[in-house]
């Protein structure tokens, strides 16, 4: 299990000041890359599902990088894959929530008939900074009466408090910093 | 063969009018939200690539809905996947190809150190319509020297001419309307 994260981290590069001037980004490129780091991230994730749930209906996957790692997951346990898209990008009838950027705010919109009432639900995205968007896509499906098992995420941003805002919704990440 | 074909054309949903009036917009979520529909359309894409190439090195995917479809089928054929995304979101050293599409020009991106000189790349995406996106990452792909085996897609809007605007370039499709 460490030696797996282990690997997992050094796969992850962190290139500052990007997108902005004071901003460490972390690049999770890199695992894609490699197969091996890729198919790590996925044992490490399934392991945890497997062990912490009994039932798990759909995982959602928010636009872009969690359509990297969800479709993936969501293989692995035989179950569907439904996306959450910044507002406009998906046809049907849809609902949406406004949440808050640092400097703006944005729109996250899922299909209507995406989710049914009672469905158990996972979240999963690359990254936790301040949760906002993951914040917005448990908001979008507890709308819809989806029960919100958690989040599932490969880094989180430890002192950005995305997991505090999340609560009492949970958050599994692989790598904190 | 035609039965897998026409168990995934039939998760593929037409909405009228979107993005705009008189698009008839072709929906793959519902072939996401069906494990057997995914895993089929990964099974009839590495059937194809294992049967037309000897050998592939990196799968390329587009940002957003390549990014569903390429790091599953990178899993399966056991090598590394790279994201070309709009520009501005892929942190560090970049080159970037301008293209047009019906109204407007976007920009697509990629890292310089995502492929070498020589290596054997496919380009993945879920849909082929005027083919501005796919003709841009491939072009990208040539300035850095890689080999641009073809492009795969689930679904190919056939009057609208993508093809040919990627000729030398093949497209493989599963589904044509």
């Amino acid at each position: 299990m460490a030696e797996k994260l282990d690997f997992i981290s050094s796969s992850i590069r962190t290139f500052q000041d990007f997108p902005k001037k004071g901003v460490p980004f972390k690049d999770i490129f890199p695992i894609l890359k490699d197969p091996k780091a890729l198919a790590t991230v996925i044992d490490l994730f399934e392991e945890y599902v497997r062990s912490s749930y009994v039932q798990v209906d759909l995982i959602v996957g928010l636009d872009a990088r969690g359509f990297l790692f969800g479709p993936l997951l969501a293989q692995r346990l035989g179950i569907g894959f439904i996306p959450i898209r910044k507002k406009g990008k998906l046809p049907g009838p849809t609902l949406s929530v406004v949440y808050s950027l640092e400097y703006a705010t944005a729109e996250a919109e899922m299909q209507q008939d995406a989710v049914t009432a009672g469905q158990k639900v996972l979240v999963i995205d690359d990254l936790l900074a301040t949760g906002g968007t993951l914040w917005a896509a448990c908001e979008l499906l507890r709308q819809q009466k989806a029960e919100v098992l958690g989040c599932l995420v490969v880094v989180e941003l430890k002192d950005l408090g995305g997991s505090d805002k999340l609560k009492p919704t949970t958050v599994h990440s692989l790598i904190q910093y």
